[in-house]
């Protein structure tokens, strides 16, 4: 099966790290790059850079131009075959007089998968795929799911003491990590399109919930707020900045009876907020399931979930994030009473928790980041 | 400094790897390893077996016999020059004709470091310090704390999931970690001279505590469970097998005016275990610092603690343990009531809070092992 040398996966790791540069910049389209190469030379490269912007493959043979006609391009995904926001990239292929293509990943469209790779090769192009497969599906893990499912990817994160510890008891929270955890979450928000807590988390905590990250700027995610009651302070801090960052309050819709929270809807409206009313659930909170479909059909292609612990506590008891990341901070807190990161009721059983797998480890300054994904088979 | 060429760090390498061998062999001797090298050859090894037996140096001299003459010694440790267990090794190495000798690690005794190494180089031989220092002290840093201070080193250890849980709200624990991280956990019991829990662990989850390792077999820490009231059933686990591992029922002095519990002693020493009665603290429970001090009288070396919650609180607040061992599940758990690893007060602020240093990960199947050290300078 693997018959790919050397230099195909150098150039493929190329491809990919262009690909990187698009972070936060496509959404919800995907992160791709690709490299054209002739006689073992680089003739030219690209990237996906912007949602709307031309493919990486066009890029690449733009720059190219005639020197295009007989190299081989390196693609992390499949080149498409369709006319969407640009013109199929097959089409240009051909047209360039490539004479063979190595592909990373196919379409993640079932019914799309595979058909760029016949269109190339009935053109009579040699085609190669599944090159770096693995990285580059991790690399669009949050396209793959929206994409196909029309559901945002949701990440549930939280970062803690060695003893499971989110604050002292006294509520003092800051810092659990280090800044260079910190930093990562912000490179987290540079890329997702939205970033949700829970009101407990803004009456705790005060967070304006922006990008701030000096290699993104502007790049802030949506802000949402689940708040069943509307208990939000109109000096929160997620109502600022609102110009350059959405916020969304999500309640419950009963609210539209109670005069009192009404008036604090329109000065939230006045602020530039976005109040949505959304069903309730039988214990009287806003529906989560209702208020992540909305936002997928929003084009909001992913969610990062920063707390607090009620709002991970009925995510996770649904099994519903796609992607776990939690931070453990160098230190021990200790407390019966002090808060933990994920609350509700729990599992009842140890056989019917969130299993994960792949937990990865990476040091973040003297802080841990562990990535896991909830094994397939038990999840929603 | 550092003028060690690639085959001495072998060698040293070596002698590390013999040490390990008297794993929980040779308490409260340390883990000592030596290797002779002549012409590039190994003439001779040997490592510290079991407490009483004949040191690594002496093994190796005596294997190697005449060939002893003119080898490099490569010792974990600086050779002893005292008559202790056994004749001191400095004499023996020097009566072979040893050439050199390059150690790892000095006495940790301050007033004995150097005394070897002085009388190797007042007989002629050459003698060099320091090379894989750190691994050395490492290997033998239970044995380094206990000598110089006659305080066991306490080693924290608990396994939790990824949202800092140790069992499910009803009380379900079997598994959080993989079996591997299990194996080790028995590993560690192998090297430990007692393991030590709360009365709660033991209503809740009637442990065993013996070592089940194959590897191991028989080395069984003595069992500690701090019961400030004589709580325990004459029923637990830990009252079986106490033939083989010893068993200290630790309770407060109080008891002895209670005629009830003090039946219920009479029928743990029946049993053959042994019942401490301590000092108490303010708070009516055991004073543990107390029961600390008396296990190192008695020349227990070390102690692996593995909780309760309020017995890693009352511990953790006064910043008493060395080591931390932590292993994290692959599951999520979930639930405000879900008991989590540290219980008590807690420290009120995080800059109050225990800091720790080096926190090195290590996979252990689907879990993760974490080990980290307080920092020096906040340690009491």
């Amino acid at each position: 099966m693997d018959n790919w040398i050397k230099k195909d996966r150098q150039y493929m790791d190329r491809a990919l790290d262009l690909a990187w540069k698009g972070w936060g910049k496509t959404n919800p389209n995907p992160l791709v790059g690709a490299v054209l190469v002739k006689n073992d030379d680089i003739v030219a490269q690209g990237y996906h850079g912007r949602l709307g912007g031309p493919h990486a493959e066009a890029v690449a043979l733009e720059k190219a131009g005639r020197e295009a006609s007989g190299t081989t391009m390196y693609v992390t995904l499949e080149p498409c075959c369709h006319y969407g926001k640009t013109p199929p990239c097959t089409d240009k292929i051909i047209e360039a007089g490539v004479k063979r293509v190595v592909i990373a990943s196919l379409d993640p469209h079932e019914k799309m998968a595979g058909k760029g790779v016949k269109k190339l090769r009935q053109a009579g192009i040699k085609v190669e795929v599944g090159l770096k497969k693995a990285e580059a599906e991790k690399q669009n893990e949050i396209f793959r799911k929206y994409i196909v499912t029309g559901l945002p990817y949701m990440i549930g994160k939280w970062g803690m003491s060695l003893d499971g510890k989110i604050a002292t008891h006294t509520g003092d929270s800051r810092w659990i990590t280090s800044e260079k955890a910190r930093f990562d979450t912000h490179r987290l928000r540079a890329r997702v399109a939205a970033i949700m807590v829970g009101i407990g988390t803004v009456k705790a905590d005060d967070p304006l919930l922006t990008c701030r990250h000096p290699n993104y700027p502007g790049q802030h995610p949506v802000r949402i707020v689940v708040d069943s009651h509307l208990r939000l302070s109109l000096q929160s801090k997620v109502l600022e900045k609102i110009s350059e960052t959405p916020t969304i309050i999500a309640t419950s819709e009963e609210i539209k009876h109670k005069s009192k929270e009404m008036e604090i809807a329109k000065q939230i409206e006045n602020l530039g907020g976005e109040v949505l009313y959304l069903p309730q659930t039988s214990t009287g909170k806003v529906d989560i399931f209702e208020l992540v479909k909305l936002l997928g059909q929003r084009g909001l292609d992913s969610v990062l979930v920063e707390g607090g612990e009620t709002l991970h506590g009925s995510l996770i008891e649904a099994n519903y994030y796609d992607k776990y990341i939690v931070y453990l901070g160098n230190l021990v807190i200790g407390g019966t009473n002090s808060p933990t990161p994920v609350g509700g009721k729990g599992f009842q059983a140890l056989k019917d928790s969130v299993m994960l797998n792949n937990m990865e480890y990476e040091y973040f300054g003297d802080s841990i980041r562990i990535e896991a994904y909830p094994f397939l088979e038990n999840q929603r």
